[in-house]
């Protein structure tokens, strides 16, 4: 079997397994649903469970596993990385910000419920995420590793973070950003919050001043680029197959997308470097990585 | 001096240098307005520098410095509590929640900008409460007692502390509470946010099994619910004065207040016992904790 082949074969059973411990973890970390505030524990847990591709717990899953852990010894940040996602999903959704009335094929938060508890759902699932990091598995960190892990999340959740990054779209509304302000957008809005949960993976398993945490920092950075890059290449194909046309809704919406600024070969090339470069970064792994390998291909090579 | 006037003098002394240290500590954690994304940096800064009680901070001081550490040394959880409050005030404010404009005298956050700024605010101060709690000072507590009030923090903020409290307050809406669901909203909404502030203020001098931690905890619950009882008394008392009529707001809106359903006088005989309570459990801590008595005397005895 080719090395393409072996670590995209090793995702497709790891990835089903990463996916259930996932759920099952969020589920046991989330409050019953009949605990008091009962609707909004109802909504917190509607709006976590059930649904989405959990890429960020795959990857924490992952990194640790690369560095000789096993999963159910990384459920602390693999729900923490997971509560900010879904949070920030909620919030991102209010009229306020997109106004959007689905997610994951059924209806928002705000709209199962209202407004208000929306909000509160968010507020709630932040402060939850921070708790799973003092009393979920960890593989062998301890306090100071915690706290490190900790420090971490806050700055990838907050204003410098992903935080930061909806901030600059909404400044952005309205002007063209170049291919600089561009990157540098989704380095913050989703790049900060793939990162850290490679790292906090890692951490699990060894100090932040190993090379090996060194390395998957960077595998990181290169796939939450190429990620989004790849978000962008997918808007304009799907777009064209679906519509029988070769402009895609970005483009429609004048937004600022990769293919938009660097044409949509050059913009495949570029994510295609990005991810011969997180490959790079792994080879001193060994096939423990193999499912880390796995996602940076899959990262570019998915249709959806 | 009789001991009432020893520690409302000694109060007087301390909450000017308390406020200070606060507002010095929190424009210190704030990042600069000019860093990007400005618009963001700013509207966090303006939301929460520059007015409020700061009751929490000085909480967290005056808890410590009764353990005998000075303040210099509480900045951190001084910090992470205040943040938490002016979060939730921002988010509070908001259309779909209380929908006001003004807040300490001027424009609320999404007023002098505009609500989905006002949403990403909230977050991203909240995710720089848990950071300082890492990396802020906090006296004597190494990394398992920093963990440990990390966890109380999320607990207090979250959906079984703070964030429920203000869920339960959304869902008593149209009906009326009895004294029973009333205080238990009190205990969350206000009441866990105030007596985390004593305890965090606590573990940066001790553990949590230390007997003093335990007497300030005790301290802590008993004022958060003073505090709240007063609240609900100067709104009856206060609007006797301006308005000239016996009945004020709440009782207008047809709120629960303890004044509705205890009666006025013994609405106050409820606060005076649990301030009374409150200071029998400080018995042991000598002249240090003389203004936790002080800020339990205010407590019942101001007027705004």
């Amino acid at each position: 079997m080719s090395p393409k082949n072996r670590t995209l074969d090793r995702l497709h059973q790891q990835l089903p397994l990463y996916r259930a411990q996932a759920e099952a973890a969020l589920d046991g970390v989330l409050p019953p649903e009949k605990t008091p505030p009962a609707r909004l524990h109802e909504a917190m847990r509607y709006s976590v469970l059930g649904g989405g591709k959990r890429l960020r717990p795959c990857l924490v899953y992952a990194a640790g596993e690369a560095l000789g852990l096993v999963r159910e010894q990384l459920d602390g940040p693999a729900c923490a990385v997971e509560l900010i996602h879904a949070y920030s999903l909620v919030h991102d959704d209010l009229p306020a910000m997109d106004d959007d009335d689905l997610r994951r094929g059924k209806p928002t938060c705000h709209k199962a419920y209202d407004d208000a508890t929306a909000i509160l759902v968010g507020d709630a699932l932040q402060a939850l995420a921070f708790r799973c990091l003092v009393t979920g598995p960890a593989g062998d960190a301890d306090a100071a590793r915690r706290l490190s892990m900790i420090e971490h999340l806050s700055v990838a959740a907050g204003s410098r973070g992903m935080v930061g990054g909806q901030a600059m779209d909404l400044e952005a509304e309205g002007r063209r950003l170049d291919l600089a302000e561009l990157e540098n957008l989704h380095i913050h809005k989703t790049g900060a919050l793939i990162r850290v949960s490679v790292l906090l993976g890692a951490l699990c398993s060894c100090d932040e001043s190993d090379q090996r945490v060194q390395a998957l920092d960077h595998y990181a950075k290169c796939i939450g680029l190429a990620f989004q890059i790849q978000d962008d290449v997918l808007d304009v194909e799907g777009n064209t197959d679906e519509l029988g046309k070769t402009s895609g809704a970005d483009e429609k919406r004048d937004k600022a997308t990769y293919p938009a600024l660097l044409g949509l070969r050059e913009a495949k090339q570029h994510a295609g470097v990005l991810i011969d470069d997180a490959l790079d970064t792994l080879s001193g792994l060994g096939p423990g990585a193999d499912t880390l390998r796995g996602i940076a291909r899959y990262i570019v090579e998915r249709r959806n």
